[in-house]
């Protein structure tokens, strides 16, 4: 079943202590529709500016997703430049400019109110509010916010998590919105906002997620070479809500299946600058690493076989 | 079958922000020592001053310690004093007093030269050297260090490690030590220095072990109420060691189970201060702690429950 999301497309100039790289495709909404077309279908709204060039289109495009809700507005793209040193768990913001973004207000095409899954990419909560008024009856609404709106509009962020069924935030984003330091405590307190579930990333240490009655836990895929993590975050929730699109399984044991693979997704991005690694990947090869998490975190199932 | 620890016995004075303890027992050896008794037999081997009161001894005689190992020295106990913020994982080291541990020369009595498991706690890697020439035919040499003997006794502990088959260090100490800032690199170095099998401890993101055909992945315990971290590292090394002490197994399967059986023992030890929740501990909870980190990590098994 086919997926809609709302969040922004962008031009990153990017260092880290492995290179470097100027306006290279980027942005929320880029990062999480490639992801998730690895699984099923998705539409991307989002606004882009004059300058937004046809190869990235036509890109987008050869991956299957649907571009009707991808405005053009009059201006430049949405920029963002940040630096990463080497922890490379905290990005260094160094200039962003919203240029088109600034006045983005998302218009659903009408095929894309029947949405069954929603995903809202950290923009403003009024806009993420604005949008869910637009949806008839989602399966799944999952959302992402950031500090930013957490400290800056807090209400609005509240309303929206009242609508919304998952949320995944950054660890330091949970403590933040609990007012509360410990994770286990802050995770209820978050899922008492509305989230029945709450996915927190946590970079190099991978996932937790908190449900009703249980908590599971992925780890990151530990690799020899992490160049970039910029989208890693976005890709991940890409796989998470692509794989559940798919199996149409919202149950316990299929949430966690999607968890690893939004967390295998999110493996290969960080693997080269922008969306270039998921460019050429092939669908066998998530399959062949989400055996390998398996055995990764497996310490039971080896007894069958020894 | 029976574990040689050698390391400290301390008085330790604690403040986090639920707490404040006064020359509470502590020390990597306790710790340890306590920890591994919920599986096997352990000798201690370290050195305590004249103010070490009794009941302390009659605590750890009561846990089935071998105790012909513990020295007393003329003068006052080594002290430790330190603090932790609301980030649990750092410790900011207030004070501390070697005293009698100063010129702590461990010499094994007799029946400790054949001990089959054998854990250096964190002490001079010239210590750990004389103590691997006391001993005989070790089936697993397991050690500790760290980064005041990384940066000062770099040559020492490399002769040391060329001798052991586990080393269990924390993240940032397996960084320095590799002088290498990707971590699945680092550890490739670390291995390369002789330890077959390297423990990785990352404080409340669990732990990762390097073998050499494999890693593996194990959170840390999720904790509403995370008390006191001291001695986590230790209690964690004591329940390691002390599974593979009693099952008598080292094959890749058992190792992990070991690690999640570490994890459990530490996640217990950091709900009270000093060593006291490890005092009224049944093993039931051990177990059941156990099948709860496979609920935790599991995203497979369920599979043929559903």
């Amino acid at each position: 079943m086919s997926i809609l999301v709302v969040g922004s497309v962008a031009f990153d100039s990017i260092t880290t202590p492995f290179g470097h790289v100027d306006e290279v495709l980027g942005g929320s909404a880029c990062y999480f529709s490639t992801s998730a077309s690895f699984f099923t279908d998705v539409n991307l709204v989002a606004v882009v500016g004059e300058d937004f060039p046809q190869r990235h289109i036509d890109f987008l495009d050869s991956r299957g997703i649907g571009l009707e809700g991808l405005m053009r507005g009059a201006g430049r793209t949405f920029r963002w430049a940040g630096q990463y040193e080497y922890d490379l768990n905290e990005a260094h913001t160094l200039d962003t400019q919203l240029n088109v973004f600034e006045d983005f207000k998302p218009d659903l095409p009408k095929g894309y109110r029947d949405a069954e899954y929603v995903f809202l990419a950290n923009i403003d909560p009024e806009l993420q509010l604005d949008v869910l008024s637009q949806v008839r009856n989602p399966r799944l609404v999952a959302c992402d916010t950031m500090n930013f709106w957490i400290s800056g509009k807090r209400d609005a962020l509240l309303k929206t998590l009242a609508r919304v069924d998952t949320l995944v935030i950054n660890e330091a984003e949970v403590r933040q919105l609990a007012e509360e330091p410990n994770l286990v405590k802050a995770a209820a307190i978050v899922r008492g906002f509305g989230p029945q579930t709450l996915v927190v990333k946590r970079g190099e240490y991978g996932v937790l997620m908190f449900g009703e009655h249980s908590i599971f836990s992925a780890p990151a895929y530990p690799l020899e070479e992490v160049f970039d993590p910029t989208g890693a975050g976005d890709t991940f929730a890409g796989g998470f809500v692509g794989y559940l699109a798919a199996t149409r399984n919202l149950n316990e044991n299929n949430l966690r299946k999607a968890i690893v693979f939004g967390s295998v997704m999110a493996s290969f991005t960080v693997e080269k600058f922008s969306l270039d690694r998921l460019r050429d990947l092939q669908y066998g090869e998530i399959e062949d690493r989400f055996h390998k998490m398996k055995l990764l975190t497996d310490f039971g199932l080896l007894d069958d076989l020894q």
